[in-house]
């Protein structure tokens, strides 16, 4: 398979750990978002809106979006489910990574950032207060919806939440968004620290990254 | 089950629809949007962002986020299936619905909108551009998403991808958006509207709409 991606997006982050928990093997083709590599023919025959990410299967289909991506893997690919086993639990698995993928993320990504700055003249400040505005929102709605004290956000094993929180939380940093409101995204995020599937899958360690 | 929502909701719209057709018996609970009853205690105990719907099921479990509640609805009640029968269909499916639910709607909705217009002085010439900007750059990339001439966007039943296009055309009508460059998403709106499962999910026959 190849990943379509950019090693600080966040929903090419989402893929990655959702491959490597799955232990497919995968091989990463960069589209650098800020040279707007996105744009080009190539990219957007494969993505018609140049978002990332887009995986390429072995037999040469496309498929775009990072949730719908997630649960291609999981029904096609052995390895950890990536969903519970009930009903319910599915459903709010879904709704925490949902909450991240629809609420949180696309206010803040690169292109309506761009947006706001080129188009409606947004400075630094007011930039930041809307980022702000968008995470801390989304974070506590999430902290809220995590029940009981799990290593993960459903249950003790990672799923398709954690692998929504995680990114959200490596970008809320990148803005120095104040995390210590929300003391079970910590602990989800300091768990998954120490798992191989998402250490592999961080931004700095992906081929595009800039060097240290 | 009871449905917390606003009848011009897009998310709301999406889940009735799903009701309907999978001929759920269903109670409607308006939230006034506008009139800010989404941050009552009361509504922010089910919701914890204040975000719209949220469905109650009988055994008074509470799910969030309009996806996640069509997703639950498919696997726990009998009626016509919301997603294709192969993976790569429900792949394609889900990329749909998501493409419209994280990169199209989350940033035309009230609250993002109040937003734009109250911290960031946004005029209603800025917000048709910003509006128009997203709307058309999603409708584009679900058309080119399409394959070949169905009745709906995936295959000839109605699905998940078809739950979120036609709330969004609506929400394109309401700014005014041309969507002559969208023939397969305009045919995918004229089957819908001869379905009574549509028909129904309608914004204006909710019981929360205005008079006429």
């Amino acid at each position: 398979m190849k990943l379509y991606g950019y090693w600080r997006s966040s929903a090419s982050y989402r893929v990655r750990i959702a491959l490597n928990l799955k232990r497919a093997a995968y091989e990463q083709v960069p589209v650098h978002l800020v040279k707007q590599e996105q744009f080009s023919p190539d990219y957007l025959a494969l993505s018609p809106s140049g978002v990332v990410p887009a995986l390429v299967t072995d037999d040469g289909r496309v498929l775009l979006q990072s949730l719908a991506i997630c649960e291609w893997l999981d029904e096609t690919v052995s390895g950890p489910n990536l969903l519970p086993d009930n009903e319910y639990d599915r459903a709010r698995t879904r709704a925490i990574a949902q909450l991240i993928a629809c609420d949180v993320h696309p206010l803040g990504n690169t292109r309506v950032q761009a947006y706001l700055r080129a188009e409606m003249g947004q400075d630094d400040a007011r930039m930041t207060a809307w980022l702000h505005k968008w995470i801390t929102t989304g974070l506590a709605a999430v902290e809220a919806m995590i029940e009981g004290s799990t290593r993960f956000a459903v249950g003790n094993r990672a799923s398709l939440a954690d692998i929504c929180i995680v990114p959200q939380l490596y970008n809320a940093r990148r803005f120095s968004v104040d995390l210590t409101p929300y003391p079970k995204l910590l602990a989800i995020d300091e768990e998954a620290a120490r798992q191989q599937p998402f250490i592999d899958a961080a931004p700095e360690r992906q081929p595009d990254a800039p060097p240290p």
